[in-house]
């Protein structure tokens, strides 16, 4: 079932390839590879991650489950693996999704071209999916491609906004201490598998005489937060019986990591109850390989999608963080740069924390994963500049994981032309818009009214920057094709 | 400083008073009142409501305090404060906002025609603050003209999704068995206020020989959700201790209603610990006044916003609230319906969920809060439809709660009339704009292509649904004033 090519220990290429040169993320990926091993003070370990994603998302009140829900048309769970492809050190991605969505997510990997992926079964429970994981990348599985790892990470398929920073210290954490017992694990393991009974009576042996020597290491590590609620127990007839208090608890969010053998070792030995009902993967390394885990505050992003508003909150952000960076795109005739530069200027001034580049070097800056385009046509009324852009970005793929916005902008003197003549020609961005869409590409006109007068003209520059920004912000399909006036 | 009339009887007025009818929130809640006394088998209560806003934000990331966060521009806690007056039964609402806040609530609440607010100065913690509201509500204040409530509901000003049902459950749980033994709370607050030396007594008298009587009673209620994550509890050297069984605790939510002795009593009585540290109301009150609270299921929208992404979500679903509701207003001459009656059902086919009204009673509409009109005016280029529709929307008030949607709808034969002359006469939408947005609506023009041939123009129709919903949706007022093309 395994899709993308076995682990290779090359750098990550960030979603789908770009033609030429590797994104900044794959860039960024590699050095923190190296600084991995400067932090742990060790050599770097061989990572993998599960994903349990059989969810069924009965709390959103939606018939898809959460982890399939689209944002800005992409399914969540996509936005989590490109989190987790993007960390050049991850070696192997497992997710484990139900039987009934197995081709969904085949065809989600296929599309965003995902890779290092392999897909497991998920169990009836998040714990039992985690096993089955677990299980794939055991080296003890017939006809399995992957390779057992030192460390794996365990994450939620709907924590879409985990940065590198934490799991490199889940990561670190757990193997800190963490040069394993070789003597220990596969006698434990044998013993297990051959029978059930030495079940108690090997953990009361291995509690007795190894916990010196291998059970008081730390070697596993999870994100917490601050709790935002007040924890309360309830009393069998509904009333409060005790409250928590708050400074004393964290809520256990993901990633959380483990040294491979521990955890393995700890879901093959825990009870039905625990598979059943089980919430935390700590727990279970606590209880039944008696571990110490390491508790490392994670950043808010990392909650977890769960109602319809996290939907909401979830896709506010990617709309935000994908609008912070604008290109603008001039030809270079001398006389109509002014123009260009003054709506540079004013992008610059009004979009906050919006960097704002011009397009010298396209195709460095589409490279650089700049996902919005303002390309400037002053005086013309075609489109030859934008038309140029838009094959540039076809090309690129840059458009496979996040809607791209091209704004054509086009001066226009209402004085000296007659609005209807210039009108009708510019009226052709709804058959180009409409193309472009079929590619994820946004594209809408805008007509920036150009006096000579230079304060009228500052005027319409500004409306035009309003109109660009929500153009951006917004990346609502439904306003292609459009010809705005400012 | 009380701003609002002092607590009334008569019904609420939702936010600003709309001019002829009441509002539909009105009569709904005249409706629960009676609802009130039938469901809690007896009279309805005195109730009024605490809202602590003195916080300051600090985990929003932002420099404005939470509470004060525009969500389309207007603060959350005005949100909030609609919510609760909404609900006519609840007299009096106090805020409680630090002394530096205290103008800018002021504005808030004039500048949205809020009713029943009471404003007090807010503590350095949240109960402290609470306590200030119930001080200002005991009788025993000096020039305190408002009435001490037999309950009182504590809720919280970033919540601002809390709905009357809610509200009624904890309000009804709290009062049921409330008949207060009269003879007791008097005698310990006199004991209480004059030496300190007998609290421990008193507390343990009452203990002993009261719990009875007086102590065992429901007399306090809270909203309590399931928890999202596993509560963890660590350790000294942030390792995990132990892990709680996610299923047997809740997070407790807002809002709470107490019998108001119970619990200003509890406040009375409590350390300056308590103050300081404590986050939970049900816990003093179980503490000191040795009460049962009883715990009621909230719906998932009563969560509590404190990170940015939830302001996301709050602006989200404020949106999607108000889009639920489209008006097609048309003129009824009776060659021009057709086209009318044909946009208007692909609206309601193509928008789900939302209801498609025609405009037959446009004043009754208004009342009804529908915040989202389309004016169809068929064959002509002029305003007059619109600008009536403008003109009733301004003496509505409509539009002080939330931006109402205007979009003006042109039909546009492109063979017969030349496009630039049209549009010309049409671009007046931009100046109407201007103007409109002073007062809250956001107006656009819209112009649909009106062929001959039924399939086409079925083409254009369903273009400009797609336009219309997008507008509706975004409520964005960078596009206003802006003419787009179906």
């Amino acid at each position: 079932m395994e899709l993308g090519p076995p682990g290779g220990s090359g750098p990550a290429e960030p979603g789908p390839r770009l033609r030429g040169l590797r994104g900044a993320d794959a860039a960024a990926s590699a050095s923190s590879l190296s600084r991995f091993g400067a932090e742990a003070g060790c050599r770097a370990p061989a990572v993998a991650a599960v994903l349990p994603a059989g969810g069924s998302g009965e709390r959103m009140g939606v018939p898809t489950p959460k982890q399939f829900c689209p944002i800005l048309e992409r399914p969540l769970i996509s936005y989590t693996l490109q989190a987790l492809e993007r960390v050049s050190w991850i070696k192997d991605i497992i997710v484990a999704v139900t039987r009934e969505n197995m081709e969904t997510m085949k065809g989600i990997i296929q599309r965003y071209q995902h890779k290092r992926i392999s897909l497991v079964e998920a169990g009836v429970t998040r714990h039992r999916s985690i096993f089955n994981g677990l299980k794939a990348l055991a080296e003890d599985q017939p006809n399995c491609r992957l390779s057992k790892p030192e460390v794996v990470i365990i994450h939620d398929a709907v924590r879409p906004f985990v940065e590198e920073d934490v799991l490199l210290k889940v990561v670190t954490a757990a193997q800190e201490h963490g040069e394993i017992a070789p003597y220990f694990i596969p006698l434990q393991h044998e013993l297990l598998y051959n029978s059930d009974v030495y079940e108690n009576s090997i953990a009361h042996v291995w509690q007795d005489s190894e916990q010196e020597s291998f059970g008081h290491g730390i070697k596993a590590s999870g994100a917490i937060r601050p709790l935002v609620s007040t924890v309360i127990s309830p009393s069998a007839d509904s009333c409060l019986d005790h409250s928590l208090e708050r400074a004393r608890y964290r809520a256990s969010e993901m990633p959380q990591a483990f040294l491979f053998d521990v955890i393995y070792d700890a879901y093959q030995q825990c009870s039905d109850y625990d598979l059943e009902f089980g919430t935390e993967c700590l727990h279970l390394a606590l209880k039944y390989s008696h571990i110490k885990a390491k508790l490392v505050e994670g950043s808010p992003d990392l909650w977890k999608v769960t109602y319809k508003r996290d939907l909401y909150a979830a896709e506010s952000i990617i709309k935000e963080r994908i609008s912070q960076k604008v290109c603008v795109v001039m030809d270079t005739k001398e006389d109509e740069e002014h123009v260009g530069h003054c709506l540079e200027e004013m992008l610059k001034t009004e979009l906050n924390h919006v960097k704002v580049t011009s397009g010298q070097d396209l195709q460095q800056i589409i490279l650089e994963q700049c996902y919005n385009f303002v390309c400037v046509n002053v005086m013309t009324s075609d489109f030859e500049e934008t038309q140029r852009l838009l094959n540039m970005l076809e090309e690129s793929n840059l458009s496979i994981l996040y809607p791209v916005v091209v704004i054509s902008v086009h001066f226009l003197d209402y004085e000296s032309v007659p609005l209807g003549q210039k009108m009708e020609k510019v009226m052709q961005i709804r058959e180009f818009a409409k193309e472009a869409k079929k590619r994820n590409i946004l594209l809408s006109g805008l007509l920036i009214y150009f006096p000579q007068e230079e304060q009228k003209l500052r005027e319409s520059l500004r409306q035009g920057t309003t109109i660009i920004s929500a153009l951006i912000k917004e990346r609502n399909s439904g306003l292609i094709g459009q010809l705005l006036v400012a």
